[in-house]
């Protein structure tokens, strides 16, 4: 992209020079989001300025700039009164994804402090708020003054979103989604970024799904979305690592929010859960994240160490331990699981291997059983969801269950469209065939910055 | 561009279909406008859509259709009951361009249908509103009642824009003038083409400009906003014909209000205007024009029957008569033009070939001596402007006058700032060259559909 000398001061020049595929200025950055926050810059001019960058996309320093005035927008936290660094992880989303709620005590129990600001389930994608709110009498609503609080002392904390954080972020998104400029990478970029910074963290491990359940389909994809977040991550002074992960199935057995905690218990206490143990993937690719946390924080001298750390305080009993004590601080009895009303089976059409899930609608037929929304007023039926018994390159035998679905609901019987609907689904996202599939590895590359 | 099958009804739906680049169905481009129009689209949305149309276009079949649901926002003129269709001329616009004072009584004269809603100036361009509001009383702001019947009774009319037409294309234009979506072609030309089709015409020539003083600085250019404009012409049943002209230099002797009548009268009267009558190319265009439009009314069997009924309709005196007669009926005495109160010469530098033109540059610097507005609320001097004295190819030497300008005020002199700034512009805005330049025919190609 080529450079300008002159700085505008009018929106809509600012908009003009964005769309003749100019760098932007620093001052015509912060003059937009500003403007935009304190209404002086209207929305009709922000929105063509958004659709603009979507067509001319900006530079890495562009987008730091714009993380950075985002940022800068609402209140940031504050630890560096913290022996070590603060840390977090970010997913870029998946179907399954329930890694949060198992590496932040692992990580939390090893000594890290994790300010974590969690997110909502968001397309076809699960939230770690969701999950939680499964567990009835959870506050995820503390205020920052809490949530410091409880980092310094417990070591962790999951919470929700504020008003007082990025305050930037919120009002764009919002315009974003109506006016089809969501798909950007410097704005999905600048989002992301601004408000993990804001946590006040030193370093940030990055979770970048690639395949059929992630928003990035490929793996080159993923990794310009890696490199683009790494490098703003960089250019705010943060230690900040990215794992590529491979979502082309759902990560572990369950989808859905009360099934999900499930299985993070059962992990968290080596122990089963609905009759199953077999979470191999789910607690490897936590026990990774959670290794590489360890590592930025600067508790060990490399990501080997952080996962040797990380896995004695998992198989030792202190992650679980510390995940009661985050129930302790916020509420909730991990012991009080709700449990569906009605599941049904749906099982293998034919012989085979399974040799392809198109996971997001796997995610979507989680959906429409209740266990997210398909607009921000739906309820969320927390015990709703899907248990996955058929993961890539295993053999099948027809008649054989692949998956169970769950719900709840005074008039639901295993008759209700609402199976129906999602037993379609299902098995249109399910290709069996005769030759066994290769699968990537789970966790397919490794970046630092 | 591709078209898809969906027909979206959600205005998030629609931008983001044309931002992906495909082709927009009627009812989608109906309640973009529409619903601009009743503001259940709001502006962010509609800013957003003109954005992604910047960027992807739109074909020749949605121009149509978006100039069609313009034109219906408002009333729309009926002239069925003429015994020959009505006829206006468009000008993309340049720098001197005073025709249509000249190539309606003419036309007019000719017995032609006109019911010309003209424009105020744009940018560095004149606008025929500007121009005819230096004759003192003369009425522009007839309600369209009043215009329909001057029609009818004296056979033409030049107003003013009333709220009653094409408040769609008000309201876009507005919302595109502040969020850097003016320069689109198929924006641009639907909200010319829905004014001109809503006088209720039949026929409309278009006087398409390149060259350093129009909106296209190439005849490529030109050709290609020629062809649309026709196009959208085509598809609604009108005759429309195009003349591709070189605006490389202003047109005629004089750029400014009152001095652009004084030009204008003398053509008409075959008279002579401050000691000059040699106007030989805005005389030949106008000319040209009216013909096109004697021929397109069907006054004539081709446009060359329409050029000699154009002549013999200026060299009577007949066309001079029926300007005084517009006067009559709209009010102005077309012998008291307003005159400067002061004057400077600009002299050449040195001797050769008037080579070249910044002719956008010429427009500015008459603009500066305030013959138009930078912004919409500057206040227009009617007698400012700039006499013409060497056209290109002309021989020059060093000490002979190139430039007069003329200005008013109670303590201007010839020393004033304003014409030192204005005499550097027009220096700077003109090549002199020892070799004799080639300069492009006037009227450059004709177009007809």
């Amino acid at each position: 992209m080529t450079r300008q000398n002159t700085v505008n001061l009018l929106p809509a020049e600012i908009i003009k020079k964005k769309r003749n595929g100019f760098v932007l200025d620093r001052a015509e950055i912060r003059l937009m989001v500003d403007g935009f926050v304190d209404a002086t810059v209207p929305e009709y001019q922000m929105s063509a300025w958004l659709m603009a960058i979507f067509f001319k996309g900006m530079t890495d320093e562009e987008t730091a700039i714009l993380t950075e005035v985002m940022l800068h927008s609402g209140k940031t936290l504050d630890f560096s009164h913290l022996k070590s660094l603060a840390v977090d992880k970010h997913s870029t989303g998946g179907v399954g994804d329930k890694t949060s709620m198992i590496l932040a005590p692992i990580a939390a129990a090893a000594g890290v402090h994790i300010p974590m600001i969690a997110g909502r389930g968001l397309g076809h994608t699960g939230g770690t708020l969701d999950k939680l709110e499964a567990l009835r009498g959870f506050r995820i609503d503390l205020s920052l003054e809490e949530l410091v609080k409880q980092v310094s002392t417990l070591g962790y904390a999951i919470v929700g979103q504020t008003k007082e954080i990025c305050p930037a972020d919120k009002k764009i998104y919002a315009l974003r989604d109506v006016t089809a400029t969501v798909e950007s990478l410097p704005l999905i970029c600048a989002s992301i970024m601004s408000k993990k910074l804001a946590e006040g963290i030193g370093g940030l491990v990055l979770d970048v799904k690639y395949g059929s359940g992630a928003f990035m389909k490929t793996l080159p994809e993923a990794e310009q979305l890696a490199d683009k977040l790494m490098a703003i991550g960089t250019a705010h002074g943060k230690r900040v690592s990215a794992l590529l992960t491979f979502m082309g199935q759902p990560l572990g057995r369950f989808i859905g929010n009360a099934l999900e905690l499930g299985e993070c218990f059962a992990i968290l206490k080596g122990d089963s859960y609905l009759g199953r143990n077999d979470f191999a993937d789910c607690r490897e690719l936590s026990l990774e994240l959670a290794g590489q946390m360890i590592w930025l924080s600067g508790l060990a001298k490399d990501a080997e160490e952080g996962l040797k750390k990380a896995t004695t305080a998992l198989e030792s009993g202190r992650a679980w331990e510390m995940f009661e004590r985050l129930c302790n601080a916020q509420g909730g009895n991990p012991n009080e699981l709700p449990l569906a009303t009605t599941k049904i089976d749906v099982l293998a059409p034919g012989d085979g291997f399974l040799s392809g899930y198109d996971t997001e609608r796997i995610g979507v037929a989680a959906l429409s059983l209740g266990a997210g929304r398909s607009k921000a007023t739906d309820e969320v039926d927390h015990t709703a969801g899907i248990e996955i018994h058929r993961k890539l390159a295993d053999p099948v035998k027809k008649g054989e269950r692949l998956f169970t679905l769950y719900a709840s609901g005074p008039k639901l019987t295993p008759e209700s469209p609402l199976f129906k609907n999602a037993t379609g689904m299902l098995l249109s996202a399910t290709t069996i065939s005769l030759q066994k599939p290769h699968v990537p590895a789970l966790l397919t590359k490794r970046k630092v910055n």
